[in-house]
């Protein structure tokens, strides 16, 4: 059950409004016209909730279920089950995620600016906007439509804002053009100033950090992330790309569309990184390095050399996965046969 | 000597009154009424302070202390000092902490509510809360008596906060459920949105993420940490959960009691943790593992599969923590052998 | 070509007043009295601008390139080149750094006070200070001339500022003494609580906190770290020191001048570093080490060990370097010699 002073929820809506958010196709006979309450798991659901199921290992569950429709593959849906109704979608996941949305969309509280937040009268802000208590909107921001600027969020100077975009309480954000639908989580940095070190007779210097962070639709930041401008360049995120919790980005670092960042990795400067790229927990990659299309880096892994499109790696520093895999293999071996009585 | 811009320091205390707050017996013939001033190192105390000594490697300190007072073990207490007074602890450090903790009290400022707090109408407060500038407390939400909530920390809507918690400046707090003595870091964020990326034929799509936070009496979480609700169940943390600093611990995580989380660990969504298990420094543990009730896992472990109660991991993969020493000596003495002249 | 919503450029200068800056002597016949606009890239610059070439793997954009000023080494100066005027330098990027710094040097936006600022009348402030929206500044602080304070830090009471220092939004600084020219990102929390987690009969307890933080002059740190103040003594930063972005420091770290830190290293509880030490991204130094002066510690390396004046470690755990790479080549030959069909 959904906490109802959390998350306010839609519906009910019918199985025929249901199959159809996620473009799946009625079974016949399923009565098109019967409607449903919320979303919920295989484990706690009702005859009136819907359900996913897309993990063999949960067969048990699946079996039990009391959930009235359960989405599954069409593979997983011979097992047995519990009589509730089967959608069956190439990808369940997905499909339950676009029903999760029909009944939980993401929207504004209350649109309108709050008399605390301080709004530079050079700024502008589109339609329908949600401005929170204490945020801070600069000289010449331009916030696009229907955007949810939260509490204490700084806005720089100059910042630009597509539509439907939901920043963060705590946010600070400057020296960025962001496209529509972006989604930045709270306490995230973006266009702080790049680390750019340099080593002199006289000691350390940081060079001036004199570009940008662009950053393309549908983007979604996680909270406490950090993103720098770039140095002379621009710092470049594709849409598309989802970034978890805790990630930093280093300036200059060029980013493709589609891509995964999970919690706690780190991207040095300079680096490229292509289209669809899965990037596991605390990963760490070095400065200046490529990374190809699709490629996939396993989580803390360290990537100290160019990763090619499609490659999967994994370790310290990082290694093709199963070169990983047999590393490790040889390692455990290694140390029973050579040192048993330890 | 302690900073009084800093921290006030009460007392003086007599020393019948430090051995109890600490539950040590006075030694026979100790001055129990004789009054010290405050705690301090034993390198730098004086007749009028306290001072602990718990670990044989500063020997030397110990035999040169001046402190008036000195807490340590049994065993240690047989070791050359100066003639201070010795009260023997079981457990040293703990005794020490809590004299610290009568010496200096954590307690607040200035009760009151600031001008510029935004505390919504329908928000209730107990008695004796203080909650700073610019703090915001959403619709609904329920503070307990004697809540510190700092400047700018917000605070959303329907979240519910037991007695006594301390909530540092800038922290985002919502769809969380908090018991008593919970005290929360600057700039931490609970409440934000699991990472939910699934990958469809038009792309990433991140599901609704309509679970809660739950987090148990006496949590200590430190700062600029990040904390998810949960996806469709909730993420729990258990009573008297320790946590440092930029931590991550993603949706679904159901954490036990008297843990601890040293700094940058993360935990990756739905992973099952027992009660008083000890997760080192920058440590990773990979999505929907289960680690066992009293498990310890070394700093900057990778924990790639499920931890037995009670088992001690290290490294990455991790793996049984003798094993990862036995495999760093291989390591090291193997790369002698086959190289020796490089 | 620099966006100038976000940079103002100043200028233009004249070749002669650029050379100055940067402590270069002029060519013969080299027209001192030339302006030059702005800085830019090798491959965007134009007649106007000024650039650098300090990596001979970039030779064919030196050789393409229609900068009018390009600074460089003795060495790669004699590279074929498009006919712009050589600056030689011995340390070409430093140069260019302080070229760059000449037309974008670090300004206040808008000397004042914003009436929405908490200052406490017992504050002192120095002349010529920005303080933003909803910053707050707490009893007894001092803040140095020409100190900007932006929107929603909070300075807590008795904090002492030096002159000069940049102190980002929502930054949260407490029980801290920072000197001059400090520039510190947002987001980040000094003088938090330090993780003093002591275990003991009735379970988990943290000791009493009431250390400092100290920060010397021309310090540098990024967005969203934590450095927490110490235990009994203080937590040190050595001037010159420049630390990136999510990085934590914990209590009682004595950190030497002119170290670099990048971005989410992490240095546990008691750790004590020399000068000029380099601390490479994620890596991880356990408690109570000490790390000589000049020592280089590699990416994601796991510090386990004291690390000598000088050396050079990498790993999980840390080993001299050289040893870490053999290791490395050991592996990957194991794996191919008895896994050659896997």
């Amino acid at each position: 059950m959904v906490d109802s002073r959390f998350f306010p929820t839609l519906g009910p809506f019918t199985l025929g409004e249901i199959a159809a958010r996620a473009q799946l196709t009625l079974p016949d006979g399923a009565p098109g016209e019967r409607k449903f309450r919320d979303i919920a798991p295989l484990e706690s659901a009702s005859a009136e909730d819907v359900s996913v199921f897309s993990d063999a290992r949960l067969a048990a569950s699946f079996a039990a279920s009391h959930a009235g429709v359960i989405v599954t593959s069409a593979k997983l849906a011979g097992l047995p089950h519990n009589g509730g109704h089967i959608l069956v979608a190439r990808d369940p996941r997905f499909a339950f995620a676009a029903i999760g949305l029909l009944f939980h969309p993401r929207s504004l509280d209350k649109p309108g600016l709050h008399a605390t937040a301080e709004i530079d009268p050079s700024a502008t802000l589109g339609v329908g906007c949600q401005v929170d208590s204490g945020a801070v909107i600069g000289p010449e921001a331009r916030i696009g439509d229907g955007c949810h600027i939260s509490s204490h969020a700084v806005i720089g100077a100059g910042v630009v804002l597509g539509a439907g975009c939901c920043v963060g309480a705590n946010v600070v954000i400057s020296h960025a053009l962001i496209g529509a639908g972006v989604r930045i989580g709270s306490g995230t940095v973006i266009g702080g100033e790049g680390f750019g070190v340099v080593l002199g007779p006289t000691g350390l210097m940081c060079s001036a950090q004199i570009g940008r962070v662009l950053i393309g639709d549908a983007v979604r930041i996680g909270g406490n992330c950090t993103i720098d401008r770039g140095a002379l360049a621009d710092t470049v995120i594709g849409q598309g790309t989802m970034i978890d919790n805790l990630v930093q980005i280093g300036h200059n670092v060029c980013i493709g569309s589609n891509c995964i960042f999970a919690g706690q990795a780190g991207v040095a400067g300079s680096v490229t990184i292509g289209d669809n790229v899965m990037v596991g927990g605390q990963v760490a990659i070095s400065d200046h390095l490529t990374v190809g299309t699709n490629a996939r880096i396993a989580g803390k892994a360290g990537v100290m050399r160019d990763v090619a499109a499609g490659e999967a790696v994994a370790g310290y520093p990082a290694v093709p996965v199963r070169q990983w895999h047999r590393q490790n293999v040889f390692l455990g071996r290694s140390v029973q046969k050579t040192t048993p009585g330890t």
